[in-house]
């Protein structure tokens, strides 16, 4: 079996370029005891993939030189050398940026095609929609009344992170980028106020929208956006930091936030989260989301490219905020 | 009765310089209900006296212009019109920097002479005490056998909040400017170890001082010493953030921390406090601390600068880290 792959080349500086990546045919190597061979349908792209491609320490192992590049994805089993798995399951794992995988089938998941389509769940019953759940309610912990603002918010954590605290009754607040997305928070997702970050002011924005200050800040985006919630914030509010989108590509150290002192002044707090530390308890989640979707109460949002080969190109549009929604690629198997 | 002041005479633009204060002999007003002519002995000189001289919204209103410059103290009552007081009594309250005050007794404590020297009241069993406190081990929580590092471990927090550390079971380090402060800590107060600022690089100092990490760091100082420490922080590490001296007298602003997605790698915290909101337990606090003083295990140290006129080049030493412990200024009255 043949498999297109992009393997990591070198590490970026700045923007990931075209010679970060190696695209290759490679043949697959036969199937070893506890391993499935995949035809992978979707591929996650997430802004934490910049991240991976860096030297050094952080909360998982960067991706080596050399090797195919660390992705989720959704697929079909194939071949199976382990009974749990059998050809014709669909599951969601790490199968890289590569349109068939031979994997070990630890830390592989069945998911259902019939009670969802298979690109929700790199989205909403996915990573992204674990870090949302996990991200607001126990980091940000929401009560009912407060007023939450999220940034990224027409993103796959954000969305999910505005309509959970809709949920929770608290007044909520996106920022992002553009009339459509923000027209959509609005009217789709039901989100009380938006700040088009692109067209208007932030901090008047957020004098605007959040009168009685901010609560619960979710943010995914860092920079100039974090130091003007920061001027905003109320007594014992909840700062989650889950990513800063707009630093990942600095090639100059990441702009730390010079409000930071606010913390003091209100005696506030600023928390990191990373998905993973909840894995005992995704189901439990899972569970919850879908009842949530089931009620109407949780929209998904879904910007589906299609071809393995724009891998490059679609990556890139998380860092230009262009996409809308969670963004995945879906693999096409008949080139 | 007539009380030399200091009074605010406009605010500062970096550094405090002596424009910034109008030395003036006023005749005090006479007595009205539930008020106390206190003669001022000791006044209590703290960094956060730097932002109380800014305009704009703070944890507390600003000190007005041409207002007298607002500082703890300790004094003894002359006169009073509260049969709560009496003269004699000796007191601790925002007392001001000024060597007689009239002011209301809404706020103000007995202190007890016979028990520790006056001067103790504005240290460790005063507002310093308090912060160090409530700080390491409400917010700091520190568990038996990990790592606690606190920066202007020599000032009036710093000292306590290592020996608080240490009765806790911790392994504590300090970071402090000059051997003469290192040596203090290790020998009198027992840290485990020192970094000098002064003499040392910080990120190398926390390499060889803290080989298993950092769980809670106690930030007096702000500036790079919060980033070198963020790069050395551990998993569910906290941050409690009780000031910044190095920022205070900026001109530019705030240096943000860059390396603050070190909380998120780590799903650490950073948390901002304020001393007032424990009012209601400074009681049982000083009675803590007292029984730690009475066993040996808690240290105090202060600072005694002579001389009320002495006033606004006293208080940069706090800038200039050149205090050695708790500052406080002695009143001199026979001039």
């Amino acid at each position: 079996m043949q498999s297109r792959q992009f393997r990591l080349a070198k590490r970026p500086v700045g923007e990931p370029d075209q010679q970060c990546w190696e695209r290759v045919t490679e043949t697959l190597p036969g199937l070893e005891a506890n391993q499935v061979l995949v035809k992978v349908k979707y591929i996650s792209l997430d802004p934490a993939m910049r991240g991976w491609m860096n030297e050094g320490k952080s909360y998982i192992e960067p991706v080596a030189i050399g090797a195919v590049m660390r992705a989720g994805g959704v697929g079909e089993v194939l071949e199976s050398t382990d009974p749990n798995f059998a050809a014709g399951d669909h599951v969601y794992g790490t199968l890289g940026v590569q349109d068939y995988a031979v994997i070990s089938t630890q830390g592989l998941h069945k998911v259902d095609p019939s009670l969802a389509p298979l690109e929700r769940y790199l989205g909403v019953l996915g990573m992204p929609g674990m870090t949302a759940y996990f991200g607001i309610l126990d980091t940000g912990q929401p009560k009912e009344g407060e007023t939450v603002v999220v940034s990224g918010a027409a993103g796959a954590v954000g969305t999910v992170v505005g309509q959970i605290a809709k949920i929770k009754g608290c007044r909520v607040v996106g920022i992002a980028g553009g009339p459509d997305k923000c027209q959509y928070l609005i009217d789709e997702l039901g989100f009380d106020d938006v700040i088009d970050y692109k067209n208007e002011d932030v901090k008047a924005g957020l004098k605007r929208a959040c009168p009685n200050g901010v609560d619960v800040y979710f943010d995914n985006v860092g920079g100039d956006i974090l130091d003007d919630v920061l001027t905003r914030i109320n007594f014992k509010a909840r700062i989650v930091i889950c990513g800063a989108i707009s630093q990942y590509n600095n090639t100059t150290a990441v702009k730390g936030p010079s409000n930071y002192l606010s913390l003091l002044v209100n005696r506030a707090r600023m928390e990191g989260i990373v998905v993973f530390d909840n894995v005992k308890n995704y189901g439990k989640a899972a569970q919850q989301m879908a009842t949530w979707i089931a009620e109407g109460k949780l929209k998904a949002k879904e910007h589906v490219v299609e071809g393995l080969d724009t891998f490059p190109d679609t990556l890139m549009m998380l860092f230009r905020g262009e996409n809308f929604g969670k963004l995945v690629l879906k693999v096409d198997h008949d080139q």
